[in-house]
Order: C-alpha cells, then sequence, then structure tokens
C-alpha cells in the first residue's frame, strides 16, 4: 500500500470509508479503556504485597541513625534509606535526602523554596519575571508546577540525544531570567530517550547568566529498563564534580514504580550547600516523613541487588506489552506513513507523532470510541502542541488483552485523522 | 516555710546554700535527660504495632471510592479515613481532606497556599506586609511557620479561657493586614487549656477587617484526655454555621500521637469553599498521599469506638506521669511560692512560670545538671518572653523513674533561680 499522502483522492475516499466503517464497529461495542497516564498495573502493584509485613513483631525499630522510627524525628530520613537511594543513583549518602511518597511533591517543594528563599541570590519570587526551559514533548506535571508559580515556559526542541543542547547552552547564556529546567534524562517522559554522553557532560559544563540556575534532574525512570539492551545514563554528579558545579543540579527519585505508586518513597539528591538550602524551608514545613515506610523498604529490598532483582519482575510484565504497542504501531500504520513513534528501552511511555494537525483529532477519536488517552498538547508548555502532532501512548495499565484492543482503536483513529486531513486539505 | 519573697536576706542565704549543695549533687551524676518535645514514650509507641501487620495478603486494596489504593489517584483520601477523621472532629466526610503523616505540614501547605493563592483578595505575599495573631504562651512551631513566611506576628495574651478575645476582637476589627491566628483550641500547647464555650462562640462570630482573615484551629489534642474528668470543647464548624462563617477555619488534626508520631496521618477539616482553594495547590503539588497508610488506620481502628477505646490504653500511661510532674511541682514549690502552673485534664504539656526574669537561667541550670528542657521563649513570638517566665514541660518521653529525677533537678533549679536573683535585688 502507498502512503496517504501520495494516494490519490479516489483511493483515499475508499480507505477512508474502510476506516470509518472499522471505527464505527469498534465504537459501537461501547469500550471503556484507559491508556492516560503512566500508571503501574495491578500485576505490577502486587510483586511488592510482600513488602507490607516485612515489619513484624520482632522487628527492631532502632536503626544506625535513629533511636526509634515510629517517632518523631530524623528531618532527612534514616540512613539505610539514603544508602539505598545513593546506590541506585550512583552518589553518596551524604547528598541524599528522602522524603515522603511523592518525587513530584518533592520537586513542588524545592521550587517553592527556590520561590522563597532563592538561591544565593535575591528570591525567585522578588525577580519579576522569571522562567523555566522545558524540553518538548515533556511530563504535563513538571510544566503543571511551573505554571503554578507562575514561571514562564520555553518549549525547547528534543533531539534523539536529549534537549537541543545548541539552544540550551544559547538561551542560558544569554538570559539570567532562566532560572531553570526540567530533565527526565533517562526514558525521558513521554519519547523514552536517554541524554547521550555529550548531553549530559553539556548540562554539567552549562555557565548560566542566572547565578541561581538550577537543573531539575527527575531520573523517575533510573532502574526501569524493559529490554536486554538497556540504555546508559552518565552520572550528572561525577560530571559536575569535574566542572567545579555541583550546586546546578537537584536529582529526583523514587520508589513509585517499584514498590507502590501510592506508597513508595522519594529521594533528592543533591550537593551540601543545596541540601542545607532545602533545610532551611524543611527545618519549618515539617518534623520528617513516614521513616516506618522508609524502614519497611530497606527491609525488603536490602541493598540495590535486591532493587534490580526486583525490577526485573516489572520487566517481565512490561516488556510483552511495550513490545505490543510497537508492534502494532509497524503493522498498522507504518505502510500509511501517518505518523511517527518512538520504541524506548524503558519508562513508561511510546510516544506518537501522528500527521501534524490531527492529534487532537485522533484524541477526541479515541475517546468517542472509549479509549481515554492523554491529552493531546499536555506534552508542550501550556498544553500547546505547536504542531498538534504528538501523543503519548501508556501501555502499563490495561489488561494486556485491552491494551490490545485500544490499540487497535488508536491505529484505526490516526489513520481516519490523517486522511480527513489530506480529503479536506 | 515562708515565701522565698518575705525570708530576710540570712535566711534567704541560707536556703541558697542549702539548694547549691542539692544541685551539685545531682549535677555529679552525670545526668542525661530529655523533658524538651511533646514526643510519645517508648511504651506509647508500642501500643500501635499490631497496626503494621493489619494488612495482608487477604486484604483487598480497593476501597469504596478507590480502585486500588496501592496505586496512583485520591487526591484527598480514602472515604473511609475521612469518615474516621470526621467522626473524631464532628463533621461531615466531605468537608475533610486526608493528607500525608504530618499536620504541622499541612498547616505549613496551607499558609504558603494564601501566600500564593489568597483567600479571595490578593494572593497574601502580594499585599506586603501581613500579621498574624499569636496566643502566648504557645506552640513554637506555629510560631516558626509564620516567621518562615515572613509573616509578622502579634502576641495574644492566654486566658484560663483561651486567648484574651478582647483584645482578639479589637485587633481584628481594627487593622486589615491581620490575616490570621494560631489556635490550639483543647489543651493548648503547652498550657493545657481548653477554650470555653464562650471563647469557640466568640472566634466564629469574629468579622475580621480583612475578609481573607483565616484561623488556624490546629485540635492537636482532640481526644487526647488523661484525666477522669476530661474537658470538653464546643465543636467550632457548628458555631460557624449559626454566622454563616464556615470559611473562617481551617481546621487541623492527625493520629500522630494516637498511632505513630512519624506515621501517621493527618487531615485538614474546613468549608467547601476552603477545600476548594486548596486544591487547587494539591493538585499540582502532589497526585496523592500514602493511601496504603490510610487504609491501615482505618482496619485497625474500625470507628470511632475504637479509636477512643484506644485512647484509654494511652492515658493509662500518661496519666501517671502528668500526677508526677503535677504532684511534684505542688510539694516542692508551692510552699516558696517561686512558680505557678497548670494541671491539665489532657495534652501533651505542662506549663510552669517560674520567678519572672529567672526562665532561661533556669532551663540553664538544668541543661548544665543534664536535663534539657524546651528552651526558654520558645513559647513566644520570635522565642521572646517578655517576663523570661514561662517555661514548657513535656512528661511523656522519658520513663517515668528519669521524669521522676528530671522534676527533681527542675524543681531546685527553679528554686535556686529565683534565690539568686532576690539576692542579687
Amino acid at each position: 500500500m502507498p502512503t496517504y499522502a501520495s494516494m490519490d483522492k479516489a483511493a483515499l475516499n475508499e480507505e477512508y470509508q474502510k476506516l470509518s466503517a472499522a471505527y464505527e464497529e469498534y465504537k459501537a461495542r461501547g469500550l471503556s479503556l484507559n491508556m492516560a497516564r503512566g500508571k503501574p498495573g495491578a500485576e505490577q502493584l502486587s510483586l511488592s504485597n510482600d513488602m507490607l509485613n516485612v515489619i513484624t513483631p520482632e522487628t527492631a525499630f532502632k536503626t544506625e541513625d535513629n533511636p526509634d522510627v515510629r517517632n518523631y524525628g530524623g528531618l532527612d530520613g534514616i540512613i539505610e534509606a539514603k544508602r539505598l537511594f545513593a546506590d541506585i543513583l550512583g552518589v553518596k549518602p551524604e547528598n541524599i535526602f528522602v522524603g515522603g511518597n511523592s518525587s513530584l511533591n518533592l520537586m513542588f517543594d524545592t521550587i517553592a523554596c527556590l520561590m522563597e528563599l532563592g538561591a544565593g541570590a535575591e528570591p525567585w519570587n522578588k525577580q519579576g519575571t522569571i522562567k523555566f526551559l522545558c524540553p518538548s514533548p515533556g511530563y504535563d506535571r513538571h510544566f503543571g508546577v511551573t505554571e503554578y508559580f507562575g514561571i514562564e515556559m520555553i518549549a525547547v526542541p528534543m533531539t534523539a540525544e536529549g534537549p537541543d543542547m545548541d539552544v540550551v547552552e544559547k538561551l542560558v547564556s544569554e538570559d539570567a531570567s532562566i532560572k531553570g529546567i526540567w530533565c527526565v534524562p533517562k526514558y525521558s517522559n513521554p519519547q523514552g530517550i536517554t541524554y547521550s554522553d555529550e548531553t549530559v557532560r553539556r548540562f554539567a559544563a552549562l555557565r548560566p547568566a542566572a547565578k541561581d540556575f538550577r537543573i531539575i534532574w527527575d531520573n523517575a525512570y533510573v532502574i526501569h529498563d524493559i529490554t536486554d539492551t538497556p540504555d546508559s545514563l552518565l552520572n550528572i554528579f561525577d560530571e559536575l564534580k569535574k566542572n567545579g558545579n555541583e550546586d546546578l543540579v537537584f536529582e529526583f527519585c523514587s520508589t513509585s514504580k517499584i514498590t507502590f505508586p501510592g506508597a513508595g518513597i522519594a529521594a533528592i539528591a543533591a550537593s551540601e550547600n543545596n541540601l542545607k538550602l532545602l533545610s532551611k524551608r524543611y527545618n519549618f514545613q515539617t518534623i520528617g516523613y513516614d521513616k516506618l515506610n522508609m524502614l519497611r523498604h530497606v527491609l525488603y529490598f536490602k541493598n540495590l541487588e535486591g532493587v534490580l532483582a526486583h525490577m526485573q519482575k516489572h520487566r517481565a510484565i512490561l516488556e510483552p506489552r511495550f513490545e505490543l504497542v510497537v508492534n502494532m504501531l509497524e503493522s498498522e500504520l507504518k505502510e500509511s506513513g501517518v505518523a511517527k513513534w518512538t520504541k524506548p528501552n524503558g519508562g513508561y511511555f511510546v510516544s506518537v507523532d501522528v500527521t501534524e494537525g490531527t492529534a487532537k483529532r485522533v484524541v477526541a477519536l479515541c475517546k468517542e470510541a472509549g479509549v481515554v488517552l492523554t491529552g493531546a498538547g499536555a506534552t508542550y508548555p501550556y498544553g500547546k502542541d505547536p504542531k498538534d502532532s504528538n501523543i503519548r501512548v501508556a501501555p502499563t495499565y490495561p489488561p494486556i488483552e485491552e491494551l490490545q484492543i485500544a490499540m487497535e482503536v488508536f491505529c484505526i483513529s490516526a489513520k481516519l485523522a490523517a486522511a480527513e486531513k489530506l480529503l479536506n486539505a
């Protein structure tokens, strides 16, 4: 079959009629399927159920640096949990702060801290208009945090190696009102791109005009590999040290997609200076986070090896799903030339660029047929995809037989919208 | 024995020599005791150990309003936990938001929300100098939050019925830059005073000059009775309703001193309008709090009766401690007339007013002898007690035999400092 773009009107019209008929058949089934959010499925959640009973009547509540984890105290987390995150991220335990159940919350609080206290300069909220760079497509909740705080967002294009560093370097060196950038350096949300060594090195060597510029390094998928050929990410803190630039980065990580999304533990890795800055706020904000849940994680995993073995179980569940999605895209959309997509080695998403100007229509068609996707545009600042092309597909939550059907609907919708557009051109 | 104030110098000097000798004996023992913070003791913590195993392999993770508490979602908490807090506070479940492990954190975030978004008027952080009323003596961490956000603090005297309402009414009706007040309405920190019905009614009927004025009603000790004659607090929301004033109050509560201080659950009770306001921030701040820990609490307690039965176990541990402290004060300090104190029916503290101008000296003497108390002045805004008189005694944490010794040191120190002062006058 030729690509849709190369078809003549009659042939395309015939194809359109076929697609419409197929689409109506799915619609008539009254489906209710969801590929919207990066939520683990039920089978994944059950992998960690044994963690819930790892604290027994015999458990000692005293840890190496805490007299009783059930009580108040220990603002920055127990040392055993710091060590676990330090090993996951390749940093030292003294550079780790362990918080509550949400790394998003830690990121939000970090931005709030910079707004209120600043980073060696005036508080961000006293500097008038300030800006953040937003590699796009990116994570909608990052953009939401920036927008909440009234920080202006500048989209930066993504390349196969990560954010376009020529653009990043130029912008941050010229404009001192640019105070930060959102990064998901491994298996980026939504494209599943891992930043190349050169990209990481260029980030670590940045010399921003704003002395209070900070990189938010959201390493959400640091050990979330799903194939035999996992990506490898350069350790940003090793590179920062070479540049005397350790204060440039706040790194985030959590067990939300390792144990339980609602009841994991989250952490920050940062320089001594940056941890000191954050503590100026945390000292007033709370007496400390849930150390019993930290203990639960530590007792359950024991060490990094334990965590990595656990991730293999997730992989066993996730790999077939990602294969299904990519195979469906290959078999259903390749010939027609109406879309491009990524084939990630890990993370939680497959990013699909449908025909320009049709993403909203595809999402609407899917919705009409009972398949909920992330809103079109959500992967761009202010929810505005300039090309109306990017759609984030989240294959993890639905049971695999539902995923198959949801993808059938998705592929038909992508083709239908493309044909419509060409016919109306 | 006559009071110190009525002794002649020779008699007082003789007394001083005796006290000094006794003090030196304690000092020589190299004690290391702590009555500084309102921390439950080890025996109290163990009361809730069974909660840690209440989730079993057979537990269903689906609750009435949540498909799986292990996963993301459910920003404001599970309905079962809302009901439990609603019953504790005497409000409706739809007026409850259940958060993480710290009500202090919820209060901090609420102030942050009002700073950033305001309450129907300009955001608080865009209004120049704003002020908070701080009934004093009060809770140092409340004052810390206000100070962190650069909110000016005005001390308001406490009476036996709660904050001096003549002062409160006058100030809030005259000054629109006064935006709020900190209240611990039951068994106040540190005095253990419960607001009288009239005080609660006057709070509920307040007509502040600032339309965006809010009362922070920290009901930390709502069911924390320790005697046969518990205090009773009028339900503020019932009174607010009578005045059409439901948006005036944010109420806070937690299980920190019911189950585990480090791993409880915390809640906000508020009007529909106020919950809507908070959600404008929470929607960006997090995907939700630890619902497994909410489930743990709900399964363990089942209902309000379960919680109240549990509180009786706390009482059995705490009552003898409070009796010991008050009896020591009676027997050691009454005759000399060097101090006054409260005898609370609940809460976590005994408040002692030592001879004016000697609180810092008493705390220092205790410290020198190995007994750590809350810093003198901590119970006042900016850490400044104008009379240098109030000391917060926290009897819950040390084992009871240590508490006895700590109180002996405290009483000798209080007398020694008073005698010193009189001799140097």
